[in-house]
């Protein structure tokens, strides 16, 4: 019985070393990135991968070294939209690395490890923790300007545990769609933000509005303006307003950046006017570091 | 220390009880109800819960007695669609009563239950399942024909957990949008079905192709035609393309059905006729079941 006991708390200790190697790792790692931004939205098929996407491209074009870390293990699409489906993470020596896609977009995501993109993954809480942390620590990333993280929708396990296992976070993009119902889900999100102490970057109102390509007629298929009225009623900035076009949609089934493929749309230039923002925000917070 | 061990082991009894009476009475409940079909997608914002809400209103019209359980923990989004907001499940001495809503329609949400509607549930794991279990077998709803399962997107902890907790249940009915991106969350949640032993009643392709409403020029805003070509893939019945229609987004957000504010809509016959399948699948299902 003692030995019993005793072998438990070997195993225990053991288990505790691991995380605790896992998380001096990880902040080694994370200590050469400069950015880290979560990209979060309450709920989902708001376009959140799409735009996390568009708008690393748009960084890297700009001459940011930039990650992106799939975290969404349920439905990760982001290898798809980058037109990297299939590809598989290397090993070496120092330990795994990362796919490098278009722009040399460094990404991570589950679905580089299914045997299948088929397959779901029917994974409890504490296992996907786990499984998080190990993508974290023991990928090498290298150095980084910028790291988008595409969490899963909702408010959940998954921004949880990015929550905790990166509190030195930049802070968080929420994506939004402009309907009424969607709006209770963004509050939801920014107060999930807020609880966390996680900076909120601003909202972005995904899906704005269509115009008919044939007549030019605007329909607001999902409403429009929502976003911009929750971010004035939360105190959070706006960050603009996406319309919907029916080539993003074409364009990430292709695996092909949209904001390349057709910058001169409406669409890709206020994802640009976004970027700007969003590189404001940064150069703020790196300025304030600085005077201290 | 031997006083210690079995006061831990008395609460480990007492929650084992607990547990073994819950379920008692869940079965006992789940008993009085004649059908149950999970409504789920292998990702999110395909309009599910706007599905699952239309649907239900098509069923009680045609003198089905039905009842919906807003299973979606962290985005309850079916109380706004039907005017519910703000509205709280009442207790009386033999339990709780769902919230009655249009063509006296049973609701269950977790939004009735929320202190607010913008507050966020940040929890783990188990402590949903918990939660689950509880409004299964705590929740008096009496005899009902058909109840509809609104589950969160992915392949998760609550779709698991509701499969486990109702293994008897009719069927899932598999929502998606065309584009490829998202038929591989819809393989995902055709083989999460499969895993766990649930029969699939079929494939709806929503959002499926816009007519504008100005000039009548057809535009796939999410391409088209992806979810039949998914279901012939995996050999899953198709039950029918519902168009966008921007109109189902301002009734979602006034409170009121659209398959009755707008019944001659294109929309609105694909609706019905996609009740007409299940129903048949359903009646099927009882001819079988009689025969054994």
């Amino acid at each position: 019985m003692v030995s019993k006991m005793s072998s438990e708390l070997e195993v225990l200790e053991e288990r505790k070393r691991i995380v605790e190697e896992q998380e001096e790792r990880l902040k080694i790692k994370m200590g050469k990135i400069g950015h880290k931004i979560a990209v979060i939205s309450g709920k989902g098929g708001v376009g959140k991968s799409a735009v996390t996407v568009n708008l690393a491209v748009a960084f890297a074009v700009n001459g940011y070294r930039v990650g992106i870390l799939d975290a969404d293990i349920h439905g990760p699409s982001v290898p798809k939209m980058l037109g990297l489906s299939g590809r598989r993470l290397e090993v070496g020596p120092p330990g795994i690395f990362p796919v490098v896609g278009p722009f040399k977009i460094r990404v991570v995501s589950m679905d580089f490890l299914l045997p299948d993109e088929n397959a779901p993954i029917i994974w409890r809480g504490p296992l996907k923790m786990a499984a998080l942390r190990q993508l974290l620590s023991d990928i090498v990333w290298g150095e980084l300007d910028l790291m988008l993280i595409d969490l899963p929708p909702g408010t959940g396990d998954e921004p949880l545990s990015i929550a905790q296992l990166l509190p030195e976070m930049d802070g968080v993009i929420i994506v939004t769609i402009p309907s009424e119902v969607s709006q209770i889900v963004v509050k939801k999100a920014v107060n999930f933000a807020r609880t966390l102490g996680l900076p909120i970057i601003g909202v972005i109102e995904n899906m704005s509005g269509f115009i008919c390509p044939n007549c030019g007629a605007k329909i607001d298929i999902f409403q429009s303006g929502g976003g911009e009225k929750i971010a004035k009623e939360m105190e959070i900035p706006f960050l603009g307003k996406i319309p919907i076009d029916q080539r993003i949609c074409e364009d990430s089934d292709r695996g092909k950046p949209f904001i390349i493929e057709h910058r001169d749309s409406p669409a890709s230039k206020a994802l640009m006017e976004i970027v700007q923002k969003i590189e404001r925000f940064l150069n703020q917070k790196e300025n304030k570091g600085g005077e201290k």
